[in-house]
């Protein structure tokens, strides 16, 4: 089954205590459709401006399982995101922001992207989100993510939209302050009375609670020896869960689970270097071997 | 297998979000002894001041697998401290610490207690945990903890203890502190170059990472909507995997993963109230059931 993403791609400059890259691919579009691409088919829609290289057109483009026809390119500048990860290598400190094109995206699905049966809504303003399921087809399952921000701004778009989607990954910050607890359970009970009916929270090296009204699961991160650049650690997972969930096209909670834990492994590879740098160049067989690696890592 | 426990036996006064209790009974041998009796027997050696409670000797006495003979009653007062949870639940501020007759400890240990299988040093100066060593028969398993304050002042002594224990539990922070790096992993892996078999780093909320030359094994900890007190976690888990491993009598990499499960479990029941007064009423089918609750929690 195929995947629509509707989120960002952009020109990231990093630096974490393992060195810094300018101007380097990034946004959540890209990160989520690479991840869910050794899976999947995914379908992305998303815009740059001018300025967007070629090299990284061409690259995606080329790409086996994706299809760029949604890539709008604008008139102006591409967005910008600058960050710091020195002091702490969990929490970016953002150092600048540049919307441009981003500023006035205003996502438009293409007809032959409408009938998409899984969608995967990345972090945009949710009024845009709700938007985006004005103008398609009811897709089997939608996800989406979001942010401090809209929690902040548009907390009443943001629930209008949460009653609409299957699945909603949030991480542990953004969900204590969208439930007003500390307490990361009371936190997913509180937000699955919004509406989704999963809930994913993500708590970077501290692993993921999965929780639907039926169950909860608890998985812990794959431990490294070194994270080079977590930047897309969050897309990137959601790519691995709804690639894996989509390629199964099964719903139940063994898979909901392996796809927790698809989305553990292809994260752990993500953070491994700056960009897209391993993301990009994986085989199945990595893959599958850390897939392994985590179960010899979790069984008991 | 009997376990032979070193520690302290104290009285605590502890102020949380949920409440403060004062004087109540504490210490880690007290909630190891308490947390491995539901598995095995174990014998005691601490040491209380002339004001400790009768009714606290009394109910320790009372308690099936657990041998007191070994808890000497000195002139002076019992160890004290006070903390106060009330900012970060993970992290106690201490407000007052009183060693009492806990800073004159040299534990002698009894005639019969000297061929135990299963020894675990609990939190004390490692010059006197070195000591026990030198008093009884080598046991099949020698475990021990420590805290930063033994780092810092006794860095060898607790570097030549290392060297003759089999497993070393200790905490996030201390694991940190102790090998001079952030990185979990690499921190485990120094920590296993300085002597154990075993490293058990305990990571609070966020679970444990077991590791040791062959093999890694990482369990989360069992989510709860509400922490009381989160005194004693550390020792309770230890006497939750000491109190299993002894009772099976294995040391077989399945039998050492389930022991991990099994801290965890015990933990989780201890946080749930203020010092002992959940770990010391529960059935054996409390701690089955919640062990199947946390297959269920993290199986894919």
């Amino acid at each position: 089954m195929a995947i629509l993403v509707v989120g960002s791609v952009a020109l990231d400059s990093v630096k974490t205590p393992c060195g810094e890259k300018d101007d380097c691919l990034g946004g959540s579009a890209t990160f989520f459709s690479l991840s869910a691409s050794y899976f999947s088919p995914v379908k992305v829609v998303a815009v740059v401006g001018e300025d967007f290289p070629k090299e990284y057109i061409d690259f995606l483009k080329k790409r086996k399982n994706i299809d760029l026809s949604g890539l709008e390119v604008k008139p102006g500048k591409t967005f910008r995101w600058k960050a710091s990860y020195e002091c702490d290598i969990n929490n970016p400190q953002t150092l600048d922001t540049q919307l441009n094109v981003f500023g006035q995206f205003n996502p438009v699905i293409p007809e032959k992207y409408k009938k998409s049966e899984f969608l995967f809504l990345a972090n945009i303003d949710p009024d845009l989100q709700a938007n985006i399921l004005n103008q398609i087809k009811r897709p089997k399952v939608i996800a989406c993510d979001s942010m401090n921000y809209w929690i902040k701004t548009k907390r009443q778009s943001l629930e209008s939209l949460l009653k609409k989607v299957d699945i909603f990954f949030v991480n542990d910050s953004e969900a204590r302050m969208l439930s007003g607890t500390d307490n990361i359970l009371k936190a997913a009970k509180y937000i699955l009375k919004l509406g989704p009916k999963i809930t994913i929270i993500k708590k970077g090296e501290h692993g993921v609670l999965f929780s639907s009204k039926d169950s909860s699961f608890i998985a812990p991160a794959y431990l490294l020896e070194e994270v080079v650049d977590p930047t897309g650690a969050g897309d990137t997972f959601a790519g691995g869960f709804m690639g894996f969930l989509s390629s199964q096209n099964k719903l139940n909670a063994s898979t909901l689970r392996k796809a927790v834990v698809y989305g553990t492994i292809m994260a752990s590879f993500n953070v491994q270097s700056f960009s897209i740098d391993k993301l990009a160049y994986l085989k199945k067989s990595d893959i599958q071997k850390r897939y392994k690696d985590f179960v010899n890592l979790t069984k008991f």
